[in-house]
């Protein structure tokens, strides 16, 4: 393929997946629902609107039987109550994040620029030979426009989702009454919807900020590679507050809501008595949705600028062969057509009658998009790189064939399928981790959680021989640019992997609504079937979220040793040692403090809860609503607070550990923080998800096995809800977030390598 | 100090040490209590004796009035029947073991044997320049008979240490009656039995090794010090088996203990009438006692051996000066001698008046041993150490000076105080980290456990920093040496150390008796308070067991990366990248194992306590007793079952690196393990630790605070008691384990590495 036909086919790609996002979103649009709430605007932000007061529905716009109007509005009113707090929430967040964004900005600008005193005279390239390059002063300012470009591609992303996923939970909850297939399809379109549009508005961003750059650059693609590493940056920090923020939000809520709900006065999970329900809803979509989006944007942009950067100081680079660069975004690409092609198999070619058709076809899915993309791989790899060429390998050049990369980015694709059936296995109620788990809760809540530490423990042994397998193939053939193409081969099916991880927060909505408006128990068991494939998807959507971050991380980490200039890092160099030591202690710290936020948020939704039953009278009746407004301000304010410190400690590690201990230290910490996370991130995930289909394998007691140990309040179900609560934040807060640790801390010590590297280490000097 | 002078000092410390220890058994066997029971024999080893059926008391051998004649033979039959419990135990896990340490014994023998193909030829030395160095096989050869020795030493050390401990909580219990001043004193006198001999015993078979070896090696101090290794990984070996077997053992008791008898049937702990609670006495002594003791013993060996056999190739093996070759031994030596002056403050220069004083005083034992040791660490080292020397630092040797060796000690030994008054800061309940946790309670158990995670993870932090940077000193001042070094400083009042961690499970039984014979409420409350205290000097211990392994694999492993030949391992070598990756799921992959296995085996043992509660007429009135021997049974049998497979996956996983992926991998994985297993064994033990605690903490009520979630038998009570339950596995059986996992992979990596460098590495040939 020559320069041109690459440089078509990646706007082209993207511009498909976008109107195949567009396309998705208007049939999920179809479902029509009554238009009252759409017109009402709220001035606080929070919701105090008439939810459930039926009389004030506007009924001409209601189709159906006087029931069916009743339940639409119903559905309808909820669904605007818990887009409006998602929408507040999300909003007072990126004021926040505005702030930081500019601080940080700023830094950045005056770290890089100082490298050279802010000359701006050009200097000597570093890799290509007798060629000068632009001034350190440039390359800090374009970082920094990239670094603000990746955060507001992220920030979109996110926005986008929970938009998407606020509109579709009423849809789906509507439909489940027309039966599971149309149910499930409108919620797998939805989740689609926004699986496409943030991998082709990704790929698209970054491939019109490379050519804008490059009008600047020139042929200096060092420097311009060099300052797209900042928009893995930018994209990484926001997706950082929006995991942290959104995980803490959103288990807060939920964990304060089961507490006194569940537990206390045993009513139902997403019963309309509770006053915490709303801010439930709205935390899946501002956790799960908002969070994961960003996240999963995140690892793709990092990974792209790690093997973007390894490539320019390659002889890609060094020959100007500008299709070969544009490699990795070609992969991307190709995955999008890929991922497009597979969704129909979900949404039109294969057929859910049953509810065990749907973890079936969604298992499918991986599969299908998997086995797709490796031809997808091979046409690319065949078409866009030269036979042989030589990939940058610290002190001496590798040569590399073009098969060999084809495996490299294959191997990276497979291990994420590994990953995904074994998180699967692990997590799903149909197999027998998570049955042992749900039968220890016999003898109550301390053995649930003492097999529940323990299959999460376990479940990392899988994952851990897949990432080294391709860690050390990718590595071995390609150096650094292997690991990450191997990265971006686990990411390449991510618009299919972000719709089926989208899907399962929106099916969870959906339950809730179908329980607040009251609907059948036939539509509630379809929702419930909906939402433990979706348990399971999300446990699978976390595992790819950290397995493509620890071969992300380690791709980073080698572009950082590169650009920091250093020979070798050495386990036996006593800084490289204590940073070993010390960064497998992060996400340990990390994970304390969010879980403790989430505790401590938890304990006052609690005692807000309490203190509405308690006093509202006829609350417990069904008579009054309750205050759903002052339980959303309590995770709001919560998440914000705590969310500050948290993130502060990811982004100032590094900076730390590199001004002050230097590029070794620094690397050792780095390296510690990605092996120990990888663990801590897995474990807490696979506890979490087992946890909460165990919980949900005895009360749907579908089985003799089932049966005996429920039904809903036995002794054994309480100890699973309990189980399940302590599963929570480990499995949507500190879990997901550590992925954005390593990966953050990597890419932030990529972007900031130069500074380190003339400035860094003031302690040893 | 010359030659002779440091040969002389070594033994005759540890005579010193072991008279000592004979005399603290003296002072506790001065309390009287009814010998009618060691003169009865049981034939099938499981007491099936007549407890409780005081009418067979021997009247004669009792003194005092028939109420306390009462109460001393049922001290003295429970003592017994906890005894034999103990001794059969550890007899029929001796069975296992010898079992396995004969086939060990031959691997290593032909493994090493096969390095030079077993010729009994002389080879060039590596280190020494033109002197010949005795054959391979006599190596391998000596180093089975050192694995031999250490194997027999640590189940030694374990052996006595079950013999005093269940000696001692008997009379503990009675010296409660006068008061808690006499109990605490008999308590800590017979951990002082406990430290002493084990401290004495290591120190002294290792010292008679050495000369005795030095008979046939004379000169060749290369291939001596090669083979004392193998006392290491026999004494590590041992410990693996003690630990993690003991820990199964103690915890499925415990755990079934609690969910029957306190959970369920709402009878206090240790009461008579609960079927498991022999055992959980039992587990007491042969999980806290003999595999701490084996523990700490195999850290220490393992310590001196990485330190003399880096020592061996440094300049004072190569000039042949001895006495600064003993070093190591000097230092623990003069430790024992220090560590004898600091008992006496905690035995007769401090008086404890009230159960406010106790942990002050223990507290006062670690700070006093500290600071007087750092004084003897100057003496040792300006005596015996040359001005000025070179030691081994892989390709260029470095030169050090004596005071720099004189840092390298000080700061593991105060790295070990740190890391011990952190762990008690996390871990006792005067302060608010624990107090937070019973908080929490108020909530329930699921915010329990979420609060109880945050603090373990927590917890890391200081230990992190604190090993961070004494790595980082002694390896930057004296290389590996160095570290070693450091890692004896931390272990050079390891007399204390376990003397206060003995001192743990003594009270424990102690309390356990005086619920069982029915002693007063006030006796209970001194127990209560001794226990209390003993929980966090446990947590205290484990402390400092971690902080010692980690330094002494990281010792070990350089020992082993030189013995192994290896240049430098780059993190950024594939295999090392691989290894690391699956190195830091290992911890991940035995806890699993361990937490599981005391999972089934509790499941198991709740099952039996509520068959017996069902079936036995009369059980729960106190008329007829419950059937202990088949709760011994069970815990007996699930540990020995469960320990081999978590034993085989330690020793194995080492072989398997170095044999098919070679010794970068093996590095890999080391290094992986260490740093990732530092974070998993102190956040399970504190975690463990703190959840014990706030339990007591709502029991003993002693503030408004402690009142407002109390009494026993509160919602948060309950819910404090999940947390514990929840606890036990991770504070008892896996984190301690994990010491064991990480030192033994290294020691056993040091011993192969001949192997492993000449026929390592199959798959990548």
């Amino acid at each position: 393929m020559g320069s041109a036909g690459a440089e078509a086919v990646i706007p082209l790609a993207a511009v498909v997946g976008i109107l195949f996002a567009l396309w998705q979103w208007f049939v999920v649009s179809r479902v029509k629902i009554s238009g009252y709430y759409q017109s009402l605007g709220t001035s606080n932000g929070y919701h105090g609107g008439p939810v459930f007061e039926m009389d004030r529905t506007e009924e001409d716009a209601v189709e159906g039987s006087p029931d069916e109007r009743v339940i639409m509005a119903k559905c309808a009113e909820i669904q605007h109550a818990i887009s409006v707090g998602a929408n507040s929430f999300l909003f007072t967040q990126y004021k926040y994040l505005s702030v930081f964004m500019t601080f940080f900005a700023i830094i950045i600008f005056l770290f890089l620029g100082s490298v050279n005193r802010f000359s701006t005279k050009a200097q000597p390239c570093t890799y290509t030979q007798n060629q000068s390059c632009k001034s350190a002063l440039a390359n800090a300012f374009f970082t920094t426009i990239a670094f603000l470009l990746g955060a507001f591609t992220s920030v979109f992303s996110g926005y986008l989702g929970m938009k998407i996923a606020t509109y579709a939970n009423a849809r789906t909850t509507l439909e489940a009454q027309k039966g599971i297939g149309t149910a499930f399809k409108i919620a797998y379109r939805s989740g689609a919807v926004m699986g496409f549009l943030l991998a082709s508005s990704g790929l698209l961003v970054l491939y019109i900020s490379i050519n804008l750059f490059k009008v600047y650059y020139g042929d200096d693609w060092e420097g311009l590679f060099e300052a797209i590493t900042g928009y893995g940056l930018g994209g990484s920090s926001v997706a950082l507050f929006g995991r942290v923020g959104g995980g803490i939000y959103t288990k807060a809520a939920d964990v304060g809501a089961d507490l006194v709900g569940k537990v206390e006065m045993d009513i139902p999970e997403d019963d309309p008595r509770n006053p915490a329900v709303i801010a439930d809803n709205v935390g899946d979509n501002v956790g799960d949705i908002a969070g994961m989006g960003s996240d999963l944007f995140g690892s793709y942009a990092e990974a792209t600028c790690a093997a973007l950067y390894v490539a320019s100081i390659s002889s890609f680079g060094t020959n100007h062969n500008f299709s070969a660069i544009l490699y990795p975004l070609l992969i991307s690409a190709m995955g999008i057509i890929v991922c497009l092609f597979t969704t129909l198999f979900a949404t039109d070619f294969l057929r859910i009658k049953a509810i065990s058709d749907i973890s079936r076809v969604l298992k499918r899915q991986l599969l299908i998009s998997t086995v797709l993309m490796t031809a997808g791989i091979a046409v690319v790899t065949f078409t866009t790189l030269p036979k042989s060429f030589t990939i940058f390998n610290f002190s001496n050049p590798k040569h590399v064939k073009n098969w060999q990369l084809f495996l490299c980015v294959s191997i990276g694709l497979w291990a994420g399928l590994v990953i995904g059936y074994t998180t699967e296995f692990y997590t799903s109620n149909a197999y027998s981790p998570v049955r042992d788990v749900a039968d220890s809760c016999r003898t109550g809540a301390a053995t649930n959680v003492i097999f529940g530490l323990a299959l999460g423990y376990k479940s990392t042994i899988i994952p851990s021989f897949a990432l080294a397998a391709s860690i050390y193939t990718s590595f071995r053939l390609a150096s650094i640019y292997g690991v990450a193409m191997a990265a971006l081969g686990m990411l390449s099916t991510v618009a299919t992997g972000l719709s089926i991880d989208a899907y399962g927060p929106i099916c969870d909505n959906a339950g809730g609504i179908a329980e607040m408006a009251g609907m059948s128990h036939e539509v509630r068991q379809r929702t419930d079937a909906l939402d433990a494939a979706g348990n399971t998807t999300a446990a699978i959507g976390k595992g790819f979220a950290i397995g493509s971050a620890a071969l992300v991380s380690l791709a980073l980490f080698g572009a950082y040793v590169s650009r920091a200039g250093i020979a070798s890092i050495d386990v036996l160099d006593p800084r490289v040692f204590a940073g070993l030591m010390v960064g497998s202690m992060l996400p340990y710290w990390f994970s304390a403090m969010t879980m403790k936020s989430v505790g401590t948020a938890a304990l006052r939704m609690v005692e807000e809860v309490r203190r509405q039953f308690n006093t509202i009278p006829g609350l417990m009746e069904g008579r009054t609503k309750p205050d759903y407004a002052s339980c959303v301000r309590i995770s709001t304010d919560a998440s914000l607070q705590k969310m500050v410190p948290a993130g502060f400690l990811v982004m100032v590690s590094p900076l730390v550990a590199g001004t002050f201990f230097g590029v070794e230290a620094l690397a050792g910490l780095l390296a510690g923080a990605l092996v120990s996370g990888v663990q801590v991130a897995i474990s807490a995930s696979n506890s979490g998800g087992a946890w909460d289909n165990a919980k949900k394998y005895i009360e749907a007691g579908a089985s003799d096995h089932a049966k005996s140990l429920g039904p809903k309040g036995s002794d054994a179900h309480k100890a699973a809800v309990i189980g399940d609560t302590v599963g929570d934040p480990l499995k949507d807060t500190s879990g997901p977030s550590i992925n954005i640790l390593i990966k953050l801390m990597a890419v932030e010590s990529l972007v900031f390598a130069p500074f380190f590297a003339e400035h860094g280490g003031l302690v040893f000097k």
